[in-house]
């Protein structure tokens, strides 16, 4: 393919509005360009990757058994009336009249539209499972699109929905769903984690986030430095266990401690490291008033907190909730002489906390040597913090590590969430009736584009991967005046392609130092330099990841690039 | 491919809002379904074929030097500004306000988007040409969406936009489209044509479109029966000479017509064929009346009227204007004695006539053995009726024939229109600032597979020409129950998926005649049913659209199947 015939408008300068290291570089070496704030439209090289992209994941699916179709982006607004989604959905979901003032959303996901063609067309059992996928251009009218593709109002999605007649059909799509996006993100040579998530409110049981690793993430990760566990930190349990240090009990004591308000003034003030003090915060669970006590270097993870009441709501309690209930403001609280009307909970950690220091319920006050059992009782102690960096991975094997992460794929276990709502019903062996169960999963596929750049990137651009980079060879003539150095470059060019070799030929009357930025931005695998030994039949071999170089002689030069591509 | 785990499915009942063959069968045969009005799913026997086709577009886009890329469906309302369409689209356009209230368009086409970019990005004459294409979504809101994806208002299409600094530059891509266009057509099979069209309000130079043969289609073609010559009628010129009766000259005379307002009824009355008179009618070009002469059977073509006058409206005198012009009403219109104020034409066709009949403009009065020249003076003689059946073909071969038509796709040389309303310049080679020049071509991909449908189909459902039919061949089990059938076909998917043959194998717990009924509906190429001879290794082999069958052993199969399929 001849470059001087090719849009590929690379740029010197990084754009002024684009943050991140994928957005500056997909824009500079000529991928992408913005039509408006969050929506791009990709030039040849950028529709050339997201091609491969698509047609990994297109073969993944196909393997796992789904189906591909095509739903459209307008969407009748009385199928999302139906799910409820319609008024859930806020400002993000894109809504339009058509010129008879009937309404639509311009589809955000595809649960609606799926649900309403399979509940018309299946009606027994004997004709799930069902497993369906798309790859289409999705619309979210994101408050503030940012990051170039990694979060724009138009983009592309595959999604895929799965229909069953039991739990335990819904488990074996799912785990082929999430053995195929593990072969995905692979394919793309990603490194990604599979993510324990949080199921939301949506009533669904099993959830993963597919994360790539990435500082610029907008997700932490717990992970272990050794196995493949990974979660969400506010999904990961504590399963550490705490050895009790052997030291004498001591008397308990109260101190003052005036104007010390935080764990960290009053650890400063009492000569003592932050994790030999206890934390008390009081939450409001649903109407119940509730005092977690931690370990002084330990965050509360509310959502256990929920869990174990099976709560609708969990809330910090106001100070003034609190000096009401325990006599006693923030900076001062503590599980000694706490009243009957609020139950006392504490994390696993404080059980074997030896000589500690809690607030005293008393403005000012707080003791010191102070010890479970002995000087205050819990109603019960439970995993109720954040893990930590160092604690053991909740699957038993290695430590946990934090990393931060762009999601790029996400599998679901929806239940009947949907079914139920839009009457998606079959009959069953017996003839009765029963709601549906359903499974989504969504990769983002302009997305997984730009995590890509992320993770493959130096200095000079990006260096893609082999298998979806737009072409695998740059072959680059340096000076296209010189008669012999074109006549090669041809010749080149046209073995390679006979060879069904992609070859992105630069044959522009560009200067040899141009067309070299251009070559290191753009990040084709391999480039092939017609220079100065032309007339000798040589030229430069070069790997653009390493930056390593040799001399090949044309007459070799096929059966290097051969090796070179693994081919 | 297991029809059992596919969501195919079949309805014996046709739909009672499809009026065409292509949407009945599309939809009972399970390929799509309607999600709203003019809005369609593909399912994935739909999606199948939409990618074959899509493949076709693809490869002969790619073949002619274009590049692919995609642009958004959103597209601010201010490049829709820029052009003017955004007021003289109308309410076919999609329109809609993101949450900060900014006006955005949905993409009906993308002229705007490409020139947008085009202009930012290319400077110089060295970057020129440029053919660029993409396949996406379109959204026009038609007013009466119907037809299933003949007209929708979401559909699928290829649009490709090319950039000269040239019109040599122009017509060489414009015949390397044309030839694409016609490769894309062939190899779907279609009976079409090449029409030579109207380039309308855009000021553009030639055009083209693409017509699949149909009674169906809404547009009249006239085309040679022996050239390739076809245009939309409106456009064709007619050249055919007339020769003059050997027929002595009658004196003319005044005669009574009381009552006798229409071609028809004078002919009738005047007892002589309708070719035998002229008809008059009075039109306003611009501001100037003009009296336009035909004989009594042709039709006067406005089109060629305005092109005489280069006039900006063309449009039929009010019967008031007539009568205060020329003193008699409709009925009685002639070219004897009009006034100066009123030019008078005549058809090239009223030169040769002999003792015709023609309006006195004197109201229930007309002339007999009236005679050009002798009678009545004419401004000048035209080009001025439509073509007729039997008109000789305008390229000089052959006679013209009509046929109704659908438009499947659009070649268009757009010149300067685009880029002079968006200021998208190039420097030449002397360093001047020029306007680009533009062309456009356009496929309706989702409408050409609902074309080749409407051509490929009989009493008992669909016949999908091989290259784009969803599978190669239907394996149907006639017995589910018995064992033998069971295996063999199961030892039969094998072989031929092993060969690399898109199969449908029909397992499913369905009665034969179920089963036949589906297969012929849905309108694989051939058909494998396993039945009662199982049990000897015998199979029928069946072609859908010949309805030719025989029994075939399964150690020949492979062999009959590759030859049927000549692979």
């Amino acid at each position: 393919m001849k470059q001087s015939e090719m849009l590929v408008p690379t740029l010197r300068e990084t754009p002024a509005e684009a943050e991140l290291k994928s957005h500056q570089l997909l824009v500079r070496a000529g991928f992408i360009r913005q039509t408006a704030s969050g929506v791009y439209s990709f030039l040849p090289l950028g529709k050339r990757v997201l091609r491969k992209v698509e047609e990994i994941v297109r073969e993944e699916m196909n393997r796992a058994g789904a189906h591909e179709m095509l739903m459209p982006a307008m969407q009748p607004a009385e199928l999302w009336m139906e799910s409820g989604r319609w008024n859930t959905f806020g400002p993000e979901l894109v809504r339009l009249n058509d010129r008879h003032q009937r309404e639509f959303a311009l589809g955000a996901t595809h649960e609606e539209v799926i649900t309403s063609i399979i509940r018309d067309e299946v009606k027994s059992y004997k004709k799930l499972p069902l497993m369906l996928y798309q790859i289409q251009t999705k619309f979210r009218d994101e408050k503030r699109p940012r990051f170039g593709l990694l979060r724009g109002r138009e983009f592309i999605m595959k999604d895929a929905y799965s229909f069953h007649d039991s739990f335990e059909s819904l488990d074996g799509s799912y785990q082929k769903m999430f053995d195929a996006y593990n072969r995905i993100f692979e394919r793309c040579h990603l490194n990604f984690r599979a993510v324990i998530a949080d199921s939301g409110a949506m009533g669904g049981k099993d959830t993963h986030e597919f994360m790539v690793l990435s500082d610029v993430g907008e997700d932490t990760i717990a992970y272990s430095d050794t196995s493949s566990y990974a979660a969400n930190i506010e999904m990961a349990p504590v399963i550490t266990s705490y050895q009790k240090p052997e030291e004498a009990l001591q008397p308990i004591e109260k101190v003052a401690t005036p104007n010390q308000k935080t764990m960290k003034d009053v650890a400063e003030y009492l000569h003592h490291a932050l994790d030999k003090g206890l934390k008390a915060l009081m939450f409001k669970v649903d109407d119940q008033l509730v005092l977690v006590v931690t370990r002084g270097d330990h965050e509360v993870n509310d959502i256990k907190l929920k869990n174990i009441y099976k709560a609708s709501t969990v809330e910090l309690a106001t100070e003034e909730e609190t000096k009401s209930a325990i006599g006693a403001g923030f900076g001062s609280l503590g599980p000694i002489g706490a009243p009957d009307t609020v139950d006392v909970l504490a994390d696993n950690a404080v059980k074997n906390m030896v000589n500690t220091t809690c607030g005293a319920n008393e403005d000012g006050y707080h003791f010191v040597n102070v010890n479970p059992e002995r000087d205050f009782k819990v109603k019960a102690y439970h995993d109720l913090r954040f893990i930590t960096e160092g604690d053991v991975s909740p699957d038993g094997h290695g430590m946990i590590q934090f990393a931060k992460g762009i999601e790029v794929g996400h599998v679901f276990k929806l239940g009947r969430f949907y079914a139920e709502k839009m009457n998606a019903s079959y009959l069953d062996d017996q003839g009765k009736a029963n709601t549906m169960i359903m499974g989504c999963y969504g990769i983002g596929v302009s997305r997984t584009l730009a995590a890509v750049v992320e993770q493959y990137h130096d200095d000079n651009g990006i260096t893609w991967p082999q298998n979806i980079a737009p072409f695998q060879i740059h072959l680059l003539t340096l000076n296209v005046k010189k008669e012999e150095q074109v006549s090669l470059s041809e010749q080149i060019h046209q073995i390679l392609e006979d060879a069904g070799i992609e070859v992105l030929y630069d044959d522009r009357k560009e200067r040899a130092g141009v067309k070299f930025a251009d070559s290191d931005l753009i990040g084709i695998p391999y480039r092939i330099s017609v220079g100065k030994r032309a007339d000798e039949g040589y030229v430069e071999f070069k790997e653009r990841k390493s930056g390593q170089q040799e001399e090949v002689h044309v007459s070799h030069l096929l059966d290097r690039v051969t090796k070179a591509l693994a081919l």
